[in-house]
């Protein structure tokens, strides 16, 4: 039986971890949040990869014998670092969220040559151009748009009530209007942060607005399949009770509030883990 | 000559080393910006102390004989854990704030039995109860709110053009009115971070629409007050050229860009270190 390894440096990693769960039910689980260094999505690349390396070794190190990088910022930034520190299997996010654009600009009226994405993501996985050359290795032509207040957004749940809700409605039609502006026929979004799932009701209702309907994509689904495929290479193992173990840097107690939402199930005890600092 | 220590999280506490550089500009100054592992806002207090303590270790070890705490999650959680390990006299920036607050209402046609003082700070701040007690102590009555957006609205820099400033002046308009429910009679707004006086125009504006006049103070001219009466404690030392020096855990670059925001004038080149982690 694999233990699969998933790494973020929060909570949004969870939405990633939510779709393993349901595809490799039976897989042993490590859930890395690196709460206490987050958000990753505002620093340098030599921060980033310095912390990301330092997680997934930890991961390693509780078993892990495939890594899951379930973070945007991580895998566009620090994926070669990692891999060249941590010698298992490793699975960043970008690479089958690029696949699931493919899919769906394949599916679309456009096709693929008529096709084209905006990319929503952080400041770093923006600045990185990661998603532009996944894309345009598929052939597909994007626009990446940095959102850094959407983060702060979901962590403090402006999502719900009238008034919050009015606050994030209106960031999300200026970052929008602001990437329509570079590709004013975009037909596909591609959600680049493991947080902005989340968001994705006012996503809707936004573009509605805006009437420039969109068809809205996000990674965790195709990196769990990526996943599968890897991690069923190894054929069927001894069958034993699976267990799901969490770890994060900091503040147990708001990663096991926030994290039942990323996860849509309660949370079982998380573990507090110092990787230094 | 004194060597002053200022410690920070981020950038803000140069809004407090401006005031010093007024006030004390003969003395030599390290700054420490812990870019690499801030917001502390959003953080638990154990992890805060421990990024706190480190962080003014590092400045003891570039010689400074006395430190500036001007963050004020910093101070509100680990200023008893910061002087049990560092052997300087140390200045927080919650009591020169409160004692600023207790300057206005004295001012004030309330009075200190009629005033009362909401302040406006960051999650772990207001839960750490700090302010209320300091201000408390001094006899003034005081509700704290926590205002965690409006940090990453001023690192984005949502200040300026109308489009982004209707985001900010709303999520203003939120906080304060969520405030006012509680005192609905207050008259002084206490900015309890060091990122807040550059909202002070948006706040201004805010309250004018509210028709609720407050008078506005921070804490970072007060805090000057209080470190020049330690520092001039020794006596005037021998008159040299006084240098500043700039340390960040993370990205130099966008220390230097937008640190002379902070500062108001340009910053010398910033050198980048590493606190491990």
């Amino acid at each position: 039986m694999k233990t699969i390894g998933v790494f973020d440096s929060g909570f949004g990693g969870l939405t990633v971890l939510r779709e393993l769960l349901q595809l490799i039910p039976d897989a042993r689980y490590v859930y890395l949040g690196d709460t206490a260094r987050l958000p990753y999505g505002s620093k340098s690349r030599k921060t980033i990869a310095r912390y990301a390396v330092s997680s997934a070794r930890f991961l390693a190190d509780q078993g892990a014998d495939l890594l899951v990088i379930a973070c945007n910022t991580a895998t566009a930034l620090a994926l070669d670092d990692i891999r060249a520190a941590v010698p298992v299997p490793i699975v960043g996010v970008v690479e089958p969220g690029a696949h699931a654009a493919l899919t769906a600009a394949i599916a679309s009226s456009a096709g693929t040559g008529g096709s084209r994405v905006i990319v929503l993501a952080t400041s770093a996985t923006t600045q990185s151009g990661a998603y532009t050359r996944a894309l345009n290795a598929l052939g597909l032509r994007s626009v990446e748009k940095a959102c850094p207040l959407l983060v702060p957004l979901v962590e403090e749940g402006w999502l719900h009530s009238d008034v919050h809700t009015s606050v994030t409605l209106e960031v999300l039609r200026i970052y929008l209007l602001e990437a329509l502006e570079q590709a004013p026929a975009a037909n596909i979004l591609l959600l680049g942060c493991t947080h902005y799932p989340l968001l994705k009701p006012l996503i809707e209702t936004t573009l509605k607005n805006l009437h420039h309907p969109m068809q809205i994509i996000d990674s965790a689904e195709a990196t769990a399949s990526a996943v599968a495929a890897l991690a069923m290479d190894s054929g069927p193992g001894a069958i034993v009770m699976p267990d799901r173990v969490f770890y994060a840097t900091d503040s147990i107690e708001k990663f096991q509030r926030l994290g039942s939402a990323f996860l849509r199930q309660p949370l079982p005890p998380v573990k507090l883990v110092d990787l230094g600092g």
